[in-house]
């Protein structure tokens, strides 16, 4: 039996649905394979966070199946969904919630480019607009660190914390990205697969052209403050 | 409140239809991912162009959400959709719409091969014959320039006017493409990742065979006059 | 006012049916954009050929607005969607009816890796079963050949003429491919952009290892004669 | 006249319904093209397996069409779509049931980058973590043999007993899988593409990072007895 406040309980029923929804956005852009890939929000104003099930079919994603976990990552009992076991990344995800209070949404894939750009343990260097935009400079290297302790979730967060990229490519692994929300968190997820797919293809048909790095500034800049509607689309 | 005549008031309307619809053509060409691709369109018979709202889904680009705006790139108040800001890229539209009175379309895009040439800086040879057809001989490169002034709409400009080419490659950044409408515009958007594509992949794998100067002459004229139902046709 | 037995009458709406719906391959193999590919079919019992309209979306590709031509790729006047061009390609089609009387159907495409061997010159050599099986051997290479004569069809002709192989890459153009039918046209359409693709990738990371012309042969023979249902699931 | 028992029916019947639907993931995950990919599953509790028709389209594949085979690889005559052909690889598959009694799912297809790596006869390094977890290292090639007697099936078997990868390379083919279902065959086929395309694409940029050994052994061991809800999960 719950034990939250209504509006916590209001908080937690629509980050479920965020976030069973927002796994429909990595299959529609061809970020993951199978069941390799996962999304987490966190619930606005509890120390909380809802995650997808181990293992489970991206077609039963329903907001009911979502699964809710305290910030040590264990599940909280007597919740929907709390009969099933909490995708394997879970650890990684509560890590980064711990210790970066501003991140509201966590998502991790094996994309493609940027898993390739990870196998090599090579950072992507900035030389597209739309990645200064985005990142505002290359998407770094995190440790080769395996699941099983903190390891993950600790070299996440070493690597970006003071970071403007919301990507990491963990070595050998693939991108763990986040965001103020697990919207912006996947969509940084769908924009360092395609700054890795296009200067992975521009890079093997020869020398590249830096952007300098006052014009990174400028972009990253006017993209933080200006790009979109207003500050809520973010979120 | 409007004060168009209505025969404007319907040339707005047909407008805002064909420029809404077709950025689900740069989605289903696989152009573009999240929000980063714009298409507008000029308002025929007035100093006019529809464009679409800035950071917004593709999925939410309905008609009345297009902006209509002046070749200042200003939004006409009181009009559909003028409580949103235009796309970031308004600017170099309505500069290309300024200075170059029979362009009818606008297209921009980062789509991925394109950008990858425009990261190289390079131009893109003509080497098969649906590129001497379309584009009448090599993709252009533009300048590096940044969002803030004119300088973007400006190297568009000076690359292709007296081009025969209905694209060019801004360096570091992507693809614009120009047309007698809005619809010509994005088939040159997608012709041009089309080429962009094909000549990469071509490339790589060995030396080019060039096609002789005069039989592109041949096909661009033949294409540019006979090809397709009627001059209509791309309008 | 047609002036057709009703036999060939039916095969007519047949041929037209089949080479409508046909398109749809094309478009659902990504071998073709926009409306850059062809696919026509022989009339069975006639000197005529089915062929689709130039410069038409393929979303507007219905049967009635195919075109019926005679074997010099004249349209038949007073027959359905006779008031439209045919395929700026008729006439090499044509002459591919004209000269290989076993041929039922003929496809044309801009599909991404046939293109670009074709831009090299170069044939695909035959290094996986399934091209043993399909093909025979390598993909051939056709002459550089121009729109607006009979050139493209003499290179098709030529080339294809007592080779096993039903693709053939026009050098700098794109791949052609023939069939007992259309329906088989399109299969070697298919397959010859598969066979392209998969042998680009493989090559350019290493040696390919040869497949000895025995074991290429035993394949083949058997594929023609074994595969399938039966001799009328390829027709 | 079927002389099985009820149970035998009835698993029979659930077989052929998963072994058509699975098919669909083949097309779904891009693995084929036309008719060029088969899945097979045993039939708990019996020496039969269920396999696709040969040469019939991906859209005509309802468990009614499917053809039941003894461990020979002959069909069941008067069976439901015993009238047909079964695949033409089914002696390959009935050879690996006959020699592997644990296996329930074998996988065959031609997709694009495994069937390259086939192509060079080269196995794939276990260069990212998501290999280590669902292959347990690197993915092996088999011997190239052709259809016509046991080679295919022989070669398979000789690779893959005792190996801890679930997917094997035949040389100069492309990739067959196994698994204890079906759907575990079809996930190891998902699986071995997107490890062959990641691999291929990273090591075309530079050099691989390899994971130690003791990290691929505790990824492999975690992820077969940890990973997804159960172990019912891969059934």
């Amino acid at each position: 039996m719950s034990t939250f406040s209504l509006a916590v309980e209001a908080a937690i029923a629509e980050t479920r649905r965020d976030v069973a929804e927002l796994h429909g956005e990595l299959v529609r852009n061809n970020l993951i394979v199978w069941t390799g890939g996962n999304v987490s929000g966190r619930v606005p104003g509890a120390d909380l966070f809802v995650i997808k099930p181990s293992g489970v079919s991206y077609d039963d994603l329903a907001p009911e199946n979502m699964i809710l976990c305290d910030l040590d990552g264990d599940v909280i009992p007597g919740t929907e969904g709390s009969d099933r076991s909490p995708s394997s990344d879970t650890a990684a995800h509560a890590y980064v919630y711990r210790h970066m209070p501003t991140v509201g949404g966590v998502v991790h894939t094996h994309s493609t480019f940027a898993t390739a750009w990870a196998a090599r343990g090579e950072e992507i260097p900035c030389v597209i607009t739309a990645m200064a935009d985005e990142f505002g400079g290359p998407i770094p290297v995190g440790p080769f660190a395996i699941i099983g302790d903190d390891s993950i979730g600790r070299g996440i967060v070493e690597t970006l914390a003071g970071h403007r990229s919301r990507a990491v490519l963990m070595q050998n692994h693939g991108p763990f990205t986040i965001g103020v929300s697990a919207r912006d968190a996947v969509k940084a997820a769908v924009m360092v697969e395609d700054v890795a797919r296009t200067v992975h293809l521009a890079r093997e048909a020869g020398p590249l052209i830096p952007i300098p790095q006052e014009a990174i500034d400028r972009l990253f800049d006017r993209y933080q403050n200006v790009y979109g509607q207003s500050e809520d689309e973010r979120r």
